[in-house]
């Protein structure tokens, strides 16, 4: 046991008890927990972890590479160096996002990469729950779907086996990716086995375009629905080019929308994320960071500001995106997509969570925590992070780090970029 | 004279020598110098101190008090505060302002704000570049607007005996708070006395609307260039609703021209600031943060990452703002304008400069340390500043924290906010 002693939440003193896995007990007076360790939390705010919807996780050792181009140049680049990648290459890729991961203040992460059980055991050696995923990515070659489903169902075999320190998921990669034929196996397949469906939906206008091109003016959104495979087990990551009846679809399927706002800014995607209307109608809204290659870093929180940031400029109201909802869709929005009792500092919730110092400069004048740890500080004021009651950071130290830098440069090496 | 060994200038090693102010050598090949003291900077890499160009640095600590509002409201609250500011507050607020600068590698900034004599000793004691002002605002009172005069000379007598280590501007605040009187005289002692005339311009839609309706259809930038101040000397910050006549103009006089990305973000002001199209005209374009109360830090780098995140977005290119073009705004061109010999690393030039700690997860991928600076670190990689020879920061330790951390403590408290 744990006791997080005069730790602010929500901007007044608390004590937390840690029990295992969970938090046990929130005290608005002083607890004395014998036996407990105790943990002097004074000049700290206690937030929930970040869970972060939408990741690629071991391309963060792919980034400044191919800088400053449009999103199908750039992907079609970044599989000529995917096609070289090995399970050395991303199990330690993903070791060094877990590491920036760690720092920034996220215990949970929506992951879809390949080679999955290596990116799952590193994460799980850094001590943050993976939710890792079977992608499907055939471009409609017949041969290449079979095989596909193949070894989905393999995988699927495998993490029968593996416990609650992971999660697993089913990918269809796009719209312009992967064959009917595979986006209804893999749909009835995620639902047959109650696992959650992750995709990429509307990310682009030229997708939108092309989709609709090739599917008698049907948009992405309305397309996939047109299949019958929207739902609250759908995660779908950038619906960031939707029609007024796309939202609509979306928010009727209760899908789990993933905003990655500096990716969409980075690939000049675009920006105008329709948040207030997609909440209005329904849908889950979440945050999510993309993979580094584009975003180009793995902070939640500068994505949370750049999420407030662009909301209250492209629709020209300062008061857009209050704080609160922008915690909610950076916490526990994504523990309720993916089914995790996480993202919130709450007895009974997994103890997901980070220290905040605030005897800086940053938290200097009366606003609250959430605004100034947003607003005006970077993550480096996060001192130590939680996750299932284990400290995976403290005072900005994560075991291992020196290794793991060690083995990134290695890899890299192999790549030959 | 101090050598720093073995560091990484624009991707390959270098040997740097300082004396007393100034670089004095660059070499590709190791130096040797009797009686320098040598820093051993392997794993580092430098680049030019930044140039913060439009700043209201002691409003640090009103940040995160009234979020979420229009640029009017917003300095109606603001307005109230301030009037209750004195001396002492400006000093303090200022040096928790510098404490930020320095944490991110800004060594010279272009300030505007009450009690700047208190301002400028504060930075000085930190031992960054102030830029000080005396700021017209008399919202047409005519009494106030003499008053006003006669304060700027006298304020400029008293930098007579200054020495270099600050410098002094007149700053008409905005088209919409000074009389045309008082615009005029400002303009003409600015160019009398050789000083540089630092101004708001064209920072909302609101403003552009209301110039136009009481100055015969002229735009803010039309106004002024019909009164004949706009040239080389003025500093105009935001300039951000321009037309294509505008910016004609702005090119033609050779404004210099200040882009605050995340204030006009935060307050909506907007975001489609035609940096190509400024830059084509003749304008120099320079980066600032401006008051930490509404952009809500003074992080050189984050606005930097999002002046070219937003430059791609809403121009809809990802080929937008190339790097070096980025830190020429955020460095020399700020320099240009002020016309101090800074924001390059060049022999001759002030030795302001910070030094990158390269060791760790962002920068491991083969891209430049000026791509991973920018997209994937922040600016907690700065290890060392350096400002006109002086180390005011090393290894994240700047002296005097504690001092200046509780001293703002007390000065909040005396606002009653």
């Amino acid at each position: 046991m744990i006791l997080l002693k005069n730790i602010l939440l929500e901007d007044s003193p608390a004590d937390i008890l840690v029990d295992r896995q969970r938090i046990a007990r929130i005290n608005r007076t002083p607890l004395d927990i014998p036996g407990a360790e105790t943990v002097d939390c004074s000049g700290k705010a206690v937030i929930p972890g970040f869970v972060n919807m939408h990741n690629h996780a071991a391309m963060v050792l792919l980034r400044g590479i191919h800088e400053d181009m449009t999103l199908y140049d750039w992907l079609g680049n970044i599989w000529k160096i995917e096609a070289r990648m090995d399970k050395d290459f991303i199990y330690w890729a993903t070791k060094v996002a877990c590491l920036e991961m760690i720092r920034s203040g996220t215990t949970t992460f929506n992951d879809q990469y390949w080679y999955a059980p290596h990116a799952r055991q590193a994460a799980i050696e850094m001590g943050i729950h993976p939710v890792i995923s079977f992608i499907f990515l055939d471009s409609n070659n017949p041969e290449m779907a079979r095989r596909q489903r193949e070894a989905c169902a393999k995988l699927w075999e495998r993490t029968l086996d593996w416990g609650d320190e992971s999660s697993f998921t089913i990918s269809v990669h796009s719209v312009y990716t992967v064959s009917e034929e595979n986006i209804l196996w893999a749909n009835n397949f995620a639902l047959e086995h109650g696992l959650k469906l992750h995709l990429h939906l509307a990310e682009t206008m030229m997708e939108d375009a092309d989709c609709k091109r090739a599917h008698n003016g049907m948009s992405p959104t309305a397309y996939f629905d047109s299949l019958g495979i929207l739902g609250p087990h759908v995660i779908a990551a950038h619906t960031l080019w939707l029609s007024d009846e796309d939202v609509y679809i979306l928010g009727q399927r209760k899908v789990n929308c993933v905003h990655n706002i500096n990716s969409n800014l980075k690939l000049a995607s675009g920006f105008r994320f329709r948040y207030n209307e997609l909440r209005d109608a329904g849908a889950n809204v979440c945050l999510g960071t993309d993979g580094a290659a584009s975003s180009n870093n793995l902070d939640m929180l500068e994505h949370m500001k750049n999420t407030a940031l662009l909301q209250k400029a492209w629709r020209r109201n300062p008061a857009e995106m209050p704080l609160d909802e922008l915690f909610a869709c950076a916490t526990e929005h994504g523990a309720k997509a993916l089914g995790i009792n996480t993202g919130v500092i709450r007895e009974g919730a997994y103890a997901d969570l980070s220290l905040v110092d605030i005897n800086n400069s940053y938290f200097l004048s009366p606003g609250s925590v959430k605004a100034n740890l947003v607003y005006a500080a970077h993550s480096d004021v996060i001192s130590s992070v939680m996750a299932r009651g284990r400290w995976v950071m403290q005072n900005r130290i994560i075991p291992g780090e020196e290794e793991i830098l060690a083995n990134a440069r290695r890899v890299i090496k192999s790549l030959s970029l």
